[in-house]
């Protein structure tokens, strides 16, 4: 199973808009003997938890097609750096429900977006939110809830320049961050800016994304924890980024750009955090168009 | 001109999104003498500050077009239901301004949507929101924020079921009934809501409607001034309606159906709300594509 990293949170879309971005964890599941787990690549020093994530995720698919795993064991290359926002617990899901999938002579149809996928609707309730594991099973750009999800775009004339930071943040604590209310204009323009955002990605009015990619219902409480979200944000915007926001529930800034306007983009956003003494790298990745894809051998 | 209905706050939409009614006002200026302003047609009795709000909205665009309106009287022939939740504000603002500017000469282009439209952004700053008047000048079903307005559908295969009582609301008080504050999950369902909503509107995906027309941040809240809503929503659903929620700030309530179920769906919101004593009409009206005309004589 080859799973792409993927950004939920997308501007205004909070818990609903995602996008596959091309980098990837690739899970390998060999049946016939259990065996222990194993992990390598990035960040693999931090992952000790990510096979259980892939193995909880194996039962609860076999749990729901009535059907019991056969002996096997699991190896993790990891693409995706951790708990930064980049959608690496909704990979190990999305490829754990493939591998179990697969492994189990498929109970599940692996159907196309716009309509009800079990295997979508079994990953949202895992994870809790839809966009992050939509966008890891179809690629592309993403509106998700539930078991039903749209793709608003291919993304192929975009790319995403992220900020990573050294600092991870888990989303337990960025989701302690959030208010139990919030005001009610805040609620109202959130639903304005994601409204005029999926236009705008459908018709790929890019110009416009800018003005409708602010969110008030994370990155305001959430910008204490990560302060150079604000000065990114505004170092990629005035470098020619369409638009910018905290990728999933950070620490990550994700900038949207035009593929000519990236380098520059990426450039900016370095040089303000190097400025300000944020340590950490950034990176130019296409959107994944793919989705996750399960080869057997 | 003649500018259509329309019904704002769609679904999950609040503030943002809108669809255009085929039902008319009609807004006659002649220049040359300045005249008494005179009104005819639906609910007249109703209307006594029609022709000022056209007239404060001719005034409007004088003055952002630094310019002096000629001599002129007004006559408003109105066919929107006054004070329902029907766009009779937004018809006569965007009938005011069409007015003012084609007397002048045209200082500002009518441009299509997807656009910066300097008349979009003067009439919803008139309006406070733009849903109703980005629907008024352009028709079919639009996402609007500002001066700036998608076009989702034209609505072609989509027709409008409203139930509208005899009471009138007024907008004041609806907004009176609001909240200051909302719950964050409940913020969080309507940006998904929405999200889904214009997706799918655009995709042509009906059958998916109903899971993504429900609001939080209004309807709850003015359920109480309108009891008719709940009941007439579940029944225009049962009767295979694609959804139903409050038309603008109500006490309307529409109704999206395939042009095939409408009858039944207009049916059964008249029957439920015979049996409980909710006085009204049910009206089934086609979604007006082409939005309002000038025609000079």
């Amino acid at each position: 199973m080859r799973v792409p990293a993927s950004s939920a949170n997308l501007g205004p879309g909070f818990d609903h808009l995602g996008l596959a971005l091309a980098q990837y964890t690739t899970i390998t599941v060999t049946a016939g003997a259990a065996g222990a787990a194993t992990v390598s690549g990035l960040d693999a020093h931090l992952l000790a938890s990510a096979p259980n994530l892939v193995e909880s995720a194996m039962q609860r698919l076999a749990e729901e097609a009535h059907k019991r795993l056969p002996p096997h064991t699991l190896h993790v290359e990891n693409g995706i750096p951790v708990a930064r926002g980049m959608g690496g617990s909704a990979a190990a899901v999305v490829g754990g429900l493939l591998a179990a999938n697969a492994l189990l002579d498929e109970p599940f149809d692996r159907l196309s977006d716009d309509v009800d996928d079990p295997l979508l609707a079994i990953a949202a309730a895992i994870e809790g939110h839809a966009d992050n594991v939509a966008a890891a099973i179809y690629g592309g750009i993403v509106a998700a809830d539930g078991g039903i999800a749209f793709s608003l775009s291919d993304g192929s004339d975009l790319r995403a320049v992220l900020f990573v930071p050294e600092t991870t943040l888990h989303t337990t604590a960025a989701r302690a961050a959030l208010p139990p209310e919030v005001p009610h204009r805040d609620a109202v323009m959130n639903v304005g800016h994601v409204a005029l955002l999926v236009a705008a990605l459908i018709d790929r009015e890019y110009d416009a994304l800018s003005r409708f990619m602010r969110d008030r219902l994370h990155e305001p409480y959430r910008a204490a924890l990560i302060p150079w979200l604000e000065p990114l944000i505004g170092a990629s915007e005035r470098a020619g980024a369409y638009g910018a926001c905290l990728s999933g529930a950070g620490p990550c800034v994700l900038a949207l750009a035009a593929p000519a306007q990236a380098k520059k983009v990426a450039a900016a956003m370095r040089e303000t955090a190097s400025e300000r003494g944020y340590a950490g790298n950034v990176l130019v990745l296409a959107i994944d168009d793919t989705g996750a894809t399960v080869t057997e051998g």
